[in-house]
């Protein structure tokens, strides 16, 4: 199921180039990385908003357009998925106080 | 590759109702909603900061940083992966702005 | 000239309970806590990326929309400029370090 | 009462060039910029966080740490607090719904 990561990323970066008119993403990345790193701030908010409501249905909603302008980000930082994921790799089965604490140092 | 979505959240389910000492994740749980929430927050500002210094290597730290915060808070509040992957699917295919543009009204 | 503050203000609450067609402050007052915290959140992520930009003129605008949606929520929540400004006079000839360290406990 | 921001900021502009070590202030200048922006944003995350939790006394004291970082970037970035007044002034008088429709254009 989560193959839709890697999916909807090849989409998000055959956006690039692409006319700002013809796609939601194209534009995104003609504003720049600025403007993309500020939807990844203002959903991030929203999300934690919706969070402190207790509205599931809106935390999903929420959680996925941040999901989806996170993707931008990496694709416009020359970023993959996989670059993320393998980070997020190493610290399974590592007690998360213990990394947390290592990796502050 | 991206099944470590699926496994790491595992992991972070087996944490619920765990001494708050025995690891990150449980202590998390333990603050409850609203501090998860504020890490969500944090990680989001962070990732923002490293994007626009262009630093790639922390850029990926905070982005699997905010991923794994916002794990939890989904793992808090009774969502799954799953079904924020399932919103962000039925976005394939539209257009971006179409999709935007439809979602706000 | 930072009589300005508590002058915004008077207008602020001013606005409460005035039909949300009539002012920009009265529509975020009729659409409640959450969109006004939410506000506050987003501009002061916009805050942070003129900062990162350089871009003074921007930033000192971000920062007075940061402000004005700020007091908006003091507004909403009860509180005046003068309960902030009492936590921020006690601060005022603390070693910032000291008052910090000793907040946190 | 409000003179209290021009007198906190003349304590926050004494701390630049200090020892990093002397005052908490003095710390987040060596730091730079980006750390100074990012305690903005955290700030304020916290601050919407503890008004969604409807925590008067907690918000007060967010709303205070959110000005004061907000103070430090100005410093920082060569704005004074008159710079940021000047724009909120222009706007007193001004229906908000007007000024935010024609500052958007």
């Amino acid at each position: 199921m989560s193959d839709i990561i890697n999916q909807l990323f090849e989409t998000i970066l055959s956006r690039k180039g692409a006319d700002p008119e013809s796609s939601y993403t194209a534009s995104l990345y003609a504003k720049g990385t600025a403007k993309i790193a500020q939807k990844v701030g203002e959903e991030a908010v929203e999300t934690c908003i919706e969070a402190l409501q207790g509205n599931k249905e809106k935390l999903t909603q929420e959680s996925a357009d941040l999901l989806f302008h996170l993707m931008v980000l990496w694709a416009d930082q020359g970023l993959t998925p996989d670059d993320v994921f393998k980070v997020l790799e190493s610290r399974i089965g590592v007690s998360g106080i213990d990394e947390k604490n290592s990796r502050k140092k």
